[in-house]
């Protein structure tokens, strides 16, 4: 792996929202410094994660804008921009760029399926408007569209500055294909949390992961781990944090994360209706796995 | 099939875009006379077809708004009313009443996974906050959540005013099991294009579909032979007519639609991007399936 | 529907066992012979039903004879020849010929995935070795092998005694492009109980079912219904008998049937190990239901 | 990873055919040799690369007894002996064992879906019958039966001999559920050549392969690169045969293998019909692949 401006521990930020189910901005910032003192090397507000989706757009310009201010430069700040329409994800592209994002993320959001020509010109419209680097993101059990590795490297190709690939599907497979067709020259980066130690085996350079909101050290521990090829202790890493890593995707990450944020002294409030807060046996299950992780 | 207050080819709007790209309302209200006319026996503004989930809200309340006034009570107007947040569901929901709809239908559009007990209060928020009747509407294909039929049948005992159910899984077995556990009692409508025959087969008591803006008298035709118990007749009204279903669902109904609608004389303008309009060898397709039809 | 040599209910038998395990043929001819005085319109050995696959090469043979014998030209007779092997599967078609059966149905069986070419190939083959029709018979549940619509069509053209389709994936939609692409002229049968009134409503010429052995009255009346053109009887029909239908499909058609002879005074034995008797509780439910079908 | 009786290169064997169709022992017995003197840890005959399917039981018998003849007890033999019923199976393990087989290897072969007692009776009743071990081989794509990591792990509890699993879904998640949930001291073996860096990164003991007929050295290299912790000679490994192990995973492995076979100058003959030999161009590309190997 050599080392790519963002690579490592991209760390997700939640959306905290107050009592009265306004963003809490306050909350937010320091979510973010406690990642980035724990050693995260990048953040990436609004994404899944962030319940980016389930903001209004003022909503969605204020935690943007509080988010690259509160990293202020220390680490780089990848803001997801995706969006249903082509011109709100635009609009979002340019924002996150004049509030001095490093780069944005974009998901191809879809209600109506889209067909390759379509979501080939949906990059291309939002990589004309803006002078950031792209992450593309393909992740189907959300958007509804999965990407294949076809279709990502035509993107590449089409699109200068589409320069970096998250892949969520938790196909492996996928990422051995994207190495092997460039000859590992694109920088891709794994979404799938339970697949963090075969991602970084088959050559990922960083990890986005929400997971960093409660275990930075061991997050950032297999990494090392694996940039260094020491397998066996990369191996004994993600066994010891596996358990987490599949509680959170089960559970989904904004009432899991929320949950354990709140557990852990930092209280950001209950994830967005319909989505409910964990319940009370999901809220033991998750003291008990942070336990015996630390 | 008894005769329930909605029945029949129950007819969904598109929304017409002015070149400017806002909601053209004139084209609407022609849209929607046109279907009136023909005989359909009730309109459905908003749905998947509607492109909802592409408006603003104000695009979207002034959508709702007008169509319920151009139906003028000539027939029922059910008005979809889904959003990813339950507030704005809510929201919709309210000033689909104040506005005079009939019923709202609902389906619950997803980002993060729901669970059932998320669904159901999703549902349960919805109907206490409205008076008009709730048509629950299942559709993974665009929602991401796929309702069992233990699910639904849960969800009508316990929000009073779900009172109908449309299934768009495109399998007969799920209606089966809705007539069969409830005795043929719960009305269900399908809004499966390409299932059309067998859903009047199996005791649907309504089609939801967007092909009634193309060919409203033969969608009207295979209705009144499956309502009169004329099998072999309902089978040849749907063979004709199946070539048209298959093109729309494969194509995407927004944009098969409104390339159908410009063709027969009523400009409706382009779908939102990143939806683009059919091409042109696919306005042939449909130009020759139509003659044919016709 | 016109009427095809072979059509109707197309009654597969099961294969009894003595309680050394050895075939039982006595109790085949009385199976079979209570489903010919009810009514039945052919009668189809060594199907999955019959399980033809669990046989050895003399059983195979022993059961196939006793069958066609049985039978007695009183109705057609369609013998299952299908097997892993090509060479095997002719051998076997080429007995069943010998027997005098009237077609002989064939499923591709496959451990590695076959090739488009490979599978038409097989056809070929088996098809240049007998003088009677086969009835091809897609089931990818058991078989491992979806034939697609076009493949089975290009199969049809190139194997002159390909006559007849059996479908039974239970996706209706294949039926529709069975009628719609041959203009109604190939004949289909339908193999998934659970989808019986749609089939016929779809044009399928027959229902190849082992319900037959249980409810062949009820199986007749919903065919007669249908081919009268009569949706509501039809309707009707359908319904009284699906819960039969569900369960033998659920329950695996040669432990449900066999358990159902046995109650209703024809012993057959158990299936075939590691396939095991149906269970008590399974015994039970089979009991009320049968109770509330007659 | 601890080493096991049975670890590292498990190597599959062909059953070559001579001209007239039959086996050829005397090619079986060069491959073997040609194997073993490359290095590998154990060999595997009859699996699904043996074509064990296709034989019939005279078959099967000569060429298991020939093949633990030319191992010789130079290394582990490991026969595979799954039949459809459980009679033939119990019948095949005992030749095994008779024939002097280190251990056998049971896949649930289906035609109906088993039910979990089923599957555990199958074993225990094989289990019970010989005196070896058996290694569990779970095959979704060729058995039709997903056995799940509960289901596993239940065999192993109930059955003694059931002392290790191979699991060939190709999907890393359910080997670290086996290694999680027994703490790492069940060996697992995989089966999914395109996984094979990943399982040895999640501690798998085995690669149970049918490449090792044609590129052993790459396989024992990989092999030892991860046993040594060396991550990134493993990953360099990996890269450079996954070319081949895709195109043998996509191109079915008897043909492949039985291609390169002769390629490489041992003539195995081809495939037993419906499976034909590998076309030209799937040879030429296959060369290709060889080449850049080498």
């Amino acid at each position: 792996m050599t080392q790519h401006a963002i690579h490592g521990i991209v760390a997700y930020t939640i959306t905290p929202f107050a009592a009265d189910g306004t963003p809490d901005l306050d909350a937010l910032g320091k979510s973010i410094d406690r990642m980035i003192d724990a050693g995260v090397h990048a953040i990436a507000p609004l994404g899944s994660t962030g319940e980016g989706a389930y903001l209004s757009q003022d909503e969605w310009s204020a935690v943007a804008e509080r988010s690259v201010q509160a990293v202020a430069g220390r680490v780089p700040t990848v803001v997801s921009v995706s969006d249903l329409t082509t011109a709100n994800a635009v609009s979002r592209a340019k924002q996150a760029e004049a509030f001095g994002a490093d780069a944005v993320m974009v998901l191809p959001a879809s209600y109506w399926k889209l067909s390759d020509a379509e979501i080939i010109a949906h990059y291309q419209v939002i990589g004309d408007a803006i002078g950031v680097p792209i992450m593309l993101y393909n992740n189907p059990a959300v958007s509804g569209i999965d990407l294949s590795v076809d279709l990502i490297l035509k993107i590449v190709d089409a699109v200068d500055n589409v320069t970096m690939v998250k892949e969520s599907t938790g196909d492996v497979q996928r990422m051995h294909q994207l190495y092997l067709r460039t000859e590992g020259r694109l920088p891709f980066y794994n979404g799938s949390n339970p697949l963090a130690l075969e991602a970084f085996g088959a050559g990922a350079v960083g990890w986005c992961t929400a997971a960093a909101n409660l275990i930075p050290q061991q997050n950032i521990a297999l990494y090392d781990a694996a940039r260094g090829g020491r397998l066996t202790e990369a191996r004994d890493s993600f066994y010891a944090q596996l358990p987490l890593l599949d509680f959170i995707l089960k559970g989904g990450l904004p009432k899991t994360i929320k949950a354990g944020l709140d557990m852990t002294g930092l209280p950001v409030g209950a994830p967005r209706a319909p989505v409910q807060p964990l319940d009370a046996a999901g809220c033991a299950r998750l003291a008990e796995i942070l336990a015996a992780v630390h």
